[in-house]
């Protein structure tokens, strides 16, 4: 197994020849061989370590963001997810996850072997990278799975909550891992998704809509007339704060990417990450200034995450400028689709987690065969490709289109029988009452803000 | 000096031959001899660097922690707590701790020089290590010192809790951090205390024990009837995001603590660290869920850190599966240590801290002796040590046992009489009539949320 | 272009020996030879990565530091201003500010080419590493635009507030930038500012000065009798938060100022920064302690600003017992420099960035003429300069006053500039009403903690 460990061939070529000459070490540090191949070996662990711990952070922005957009009475019923979806989702990953998704594959759809890092070795070189990638991966794999909990958030169950966090941290998200990264069909096919648009943002965007879809609006969110109305969140200032957490994690997330240190284009990735951040927040703001008249706040916040989920197939293979660009339609795309998922198609989703992941997710994917640029690309070991735009034929982009469709069709109906099966046994909502009451008195009996005086919207 | 430098003798061999064969470096650049060696010894000066920046951000963690499970009127008190911890503590132990910690032992007790940094030339790399060293070290400090803050809230003098925090970053924590850490008596026994369950919890652990005790609980706690009241936190998601930031700062502590970013075994510490933090969040859950009825929030992010603290001895010694077991005993026993405390022996915690770094930090540290196995501590440099469990005897748990036995008399003894010549001085508790007003107001004039309605409890 | 790239003339040799000997890795992994000079250009490369995600995570903390110190109902804006200086910032410094800053120099004065990062070519190491550059130099440049927010809080039309964003990031700040670390002619002079107490803070405080004068007080900031009142933060925990985020995200300001790992100086410069802080923080701690009786924590949090911005232009020539002394001075200047604005001058700057920034960071660069110590300066590659104090007479001093004063001039008439276009056209505050009601409501059409009860104050 992890013949075809990570992403790309020449990481494998590059990790054999490199892991294979040295020396477990330091045990015995007086022997110890220091060589440019061990030193390059630590650098690329020290460097995949350091971008998990990122991403490890960005459980935190996730938690803020979705507490700050929603009501007080429901706070800490979000903590208690966020929380949980991490701790159970590293169990659930150690445990299953892994294995499925990097292990020896069965025709290109799951993987075999390699469960709780049974085949990692701590005594030698091998074996300690592949806790390190382990590491690497369990933060990713939480990352899918805390993306529903916004989606959901201030009507679901928690026990059904749990249920749904250890299906896609073992089962939902290490398929879709292994069709793209573990070697499978979609690998064979030279999908580029350097950092997870799809593989970790669309997984969890269309588990969320299958969610959202199954549980229904929020009690007040829909009028008789079918008109929305708007639910203002608690505490915006803890939902900026998470967004720049986020923003920062991100660095972690597609750097990271590399798993690699010595891989110089991990300048490239942080700087086109950058930039279609900056650049998704700016057009989301200027989107609303023209519509409503005032710069809003709340999505100027979610077009810097669309910017972010934009990027992260792409980073590794455009330029900044075109970064610029797919981070600026996913700001644009972000405020219509939210409006649409709103107002046209009726799913309650208080986060807009649903378009800021699920469909920026779909559209960064999409935009890697349109922007990639050989140069960029080659660099960085994602090889020499070009998109549409830069001459590459449309080859790439249907490549790019059919494991979008692919995923969104797994994901979705996986999710919506997770959540059916939920639904027919634990139950996937909270009464009316305890919706009223909050669900941090009715699922856990306890309050966020003990001493404020919260005014309960009665909805 | 210096000499027993680094926890583990391979360390000292390791940095003695890299550091010779370090020419300084880059004072010119053109001349600067760029080798394997001077690559080694940058990449865990780096290493070691950022892990103490992850460290230092664990005193936000801390902050958050504490001020959101107290009350809203003492959070100014509790922020100024912890801002003050760390500087004073970085002052003390950069003129004091540090030279008792890592000098030239008295009988292996204590350190007798390197004070302010004296020994430390510039313009040599070994110079140079020993400025990360102590930066890397002196974070530990902080983190001892801060743990205290929690248990005494919410009543405290902060003249008091100054002059505290000097007494245990320049005395009572180097001392214990001689004994495992520079080369001590414990040291010379073979005692496994990795990142300090020991040496950084349990000592802020045992001196909040004493602290607490001689404090006396809050107005209110108790009835006349020996029963206890809950005091609510204000602020649950500030609570919550500082158990992130922990979490996050952790893998820093755990894995900064090889002090080498070339010892590759950070990997399988990053692992363990996170298996046991998640697997500790879980079953203060279910613990709680069972015994209330409810999952409990605060329980399970408590969880986590009594995950984090057990681990933190033996994360460089055991398997993924032994840490999960280890993280797990530890989120078991915090929920009935915390009940015990408080409804028991009737010793007033408002954070729970003497049962999350006291009694967490010594099972952890026991569990060492227990989970230890040869493979994982001698890739790590911890020594090819089998505990009981693995085949090893009784001979390490009795080792392990006496360094927890030795600590807490130590650390408990000594914060007891700082905390009592506090008291017969400056005055350890503030005036029942402060208390019920809030000691923002009381301590230093101000309010922490100018604008908004709080009902101050009458308790 | 960038034969000037970096600082001080031993860093371009070193690059230009180093990126000369690296093929650009690893497009072919199976053909990339690792060498020792390849992987000291990872280490610089990942290190500065490193620094640079932790400087822009310091845009969290400035944003909860101004957020925390002003009221509710302006919340929102505060959050959309530091979301968008940076973004805005991001896409200006990219178009232009890099290359006025690096590009080949006008007469000293300024650069003139290297736009929109056209000169990096990503198939080459030193391509490459230019993207690494830019990477760590913006999110410097969005720090100078930041500072301003806090002072022009409350009360500045957002409209305005984006244009006096990219002006600074596009012009203000890389002309400075180009003077004196981009080879321009106060780099000729050999002044010493290590990570911008002067380019970045005092450019940034300068500014704010200058937006603040023509702003003019909020309301009920000045009674008639031209007496100034208190007008308390509302959120003091969030402000505590900032600071420490702040001060996390300093080592990368101040240490990853040397863009590389492999300069073991890194070390030294950590712990200065740290010290500094520390000192700072106490000192304005006690000052208050003595002047109004009960220590502040808003005082402490600003103390701890002012030792941090003031060691960041000295933070490599100083040993630690200078790095106190300077933290020291910069936490009573505070004090004294925030009542001076604010009674004195009637200057109303909400947060003190004037002060801190602008005051501090003055005194911080005339501190390195003064505290110099060849012994630091030189292992860091700041060159063997011994300050006034160290027998190195008054030329240093000297040089460091002019640069100061050249700095205050430049950056305070071309913000005044700035400012009075805006003022004149897009308008500079916002109306009476809409200030007591709240620039969230005005600007944005929200507000930041829906459904709590907050009173706001009729001023």
């Amino acid at each position: 197994m992890f013949a075809n460990f990570w992403k790309k061939k020449w990481i494998i070529l590059f990790n054999v020849i490199l892991l294979s000459a040295v020396t477990v070490f330091p045990v015995f540090a007086e022997e110890a061989a220091i060589t440019a191949e061990s030193n390059a070996v630590a650098i690329n662990t020290v460097w995949t370590l350091l971008a998990a711990f990122l991403v490890f952070f960005m459980q935190a922005g996730f938690a803020m963001v979705e507490t700050g957009f929603t009501r007080a009475k429901n706070a800490c019923n979000i903590m208690m997810k966020n929380l949980m979806d991490f701790s159970v989702g590293s169990l659930a990953y150690w445990l299953i996850g892994f294995g499925i998704m990097f292990g020896t594959s069965a025709m290109g759809l799951f993987g075999t072997d390699g469960f709780f890092l049974s085949a990692a070795d701590p005594s030698t070189a091998d074996g300690l990278w592949q806790f390190a990638c382990w590491m690497f991966q369990a933060v990713f794999a939480a990352t899918a799975a805390t993306i529903v909990s916004g989606a959901m958030a201030e009507r679901t169950k928690f026990g059904s909550y749990l249920f749904y966090g250890v299906c896609i941290t073992a089962f939902i998200y290490p398929v879709v891992g292994h069709w793209i990264w573990g070697g499978g069909w979609l690998a064979e096919k030279g999908m580029i998704d350097f950092a997870g648009s799809t593989v970790v943002h669309s997984v969890g965007g269309w588990a969320a809509l299958a969610g959202a879809l199954l549980l229904g609006p929020r009690l007040g969110k829909y009028n008789k007339d079918g008109s929305s109305n708007a639910i203002p969140g608690h505490n915006i200032p803890l939902a900026a704060l998470g967004v720049f957490i986020l923003w920062f994690g991100w660095f972690g997330f597609n750097a990271g990417s590399t798993t690699s240190g010595t891989n110089l284009s991990i300048a490239t990735i942080a700087v086109t990450t950058n930039l279609a951040a900056a650049a998704g927040s700016i057009v989301a703001m200027f989107v609303t200034w023209k519509k409503y008249g005032k710069p809003d706040l709340s999505m100027a916040l979610n077009g810097a995450l669309a910017g972010l989920v934009s990027i992260t197939a792409p980073c590794a293979s455009v330029s900044p400028l075109s970064a610029i660009i797919i981070g600026a339609i996913g700001g644009f795309l972000v405020v219509f689709s939210v409006g649409f998922f709103d107002k046209v198609l009726k799913i309650d989703d208080p986060v807009g987690a649903i378009s800021v992941h699920g469909v920026c997710g779909a559209w960064g994917t999409l935009s890697a065969g349109l922007f990639a640029e050989a140069a960029y690309g080659q660099s960085s070991g994602m090889g020499a490709v070009n998109g549409l735009f830069f001459g590459g034929g449309i080859g790439q982009f249907m490549t790019q289109l059919i494991g979008v469709g692919a995923v969104f069709a797994w994901a979705f109906i996986a999710a919506f029988i997770v959540f059916s099966i939920a639904k027919a046994t634990i139950g996937l909502r909270v009464s009316d009452e305890e919706q009223l009451k909050g669900l941090d008195i009715g699922e856990h009996g306890m309050e966020a803000y003990s001493g404020f005086q919260i005014f309960t919207t009665e909805s």
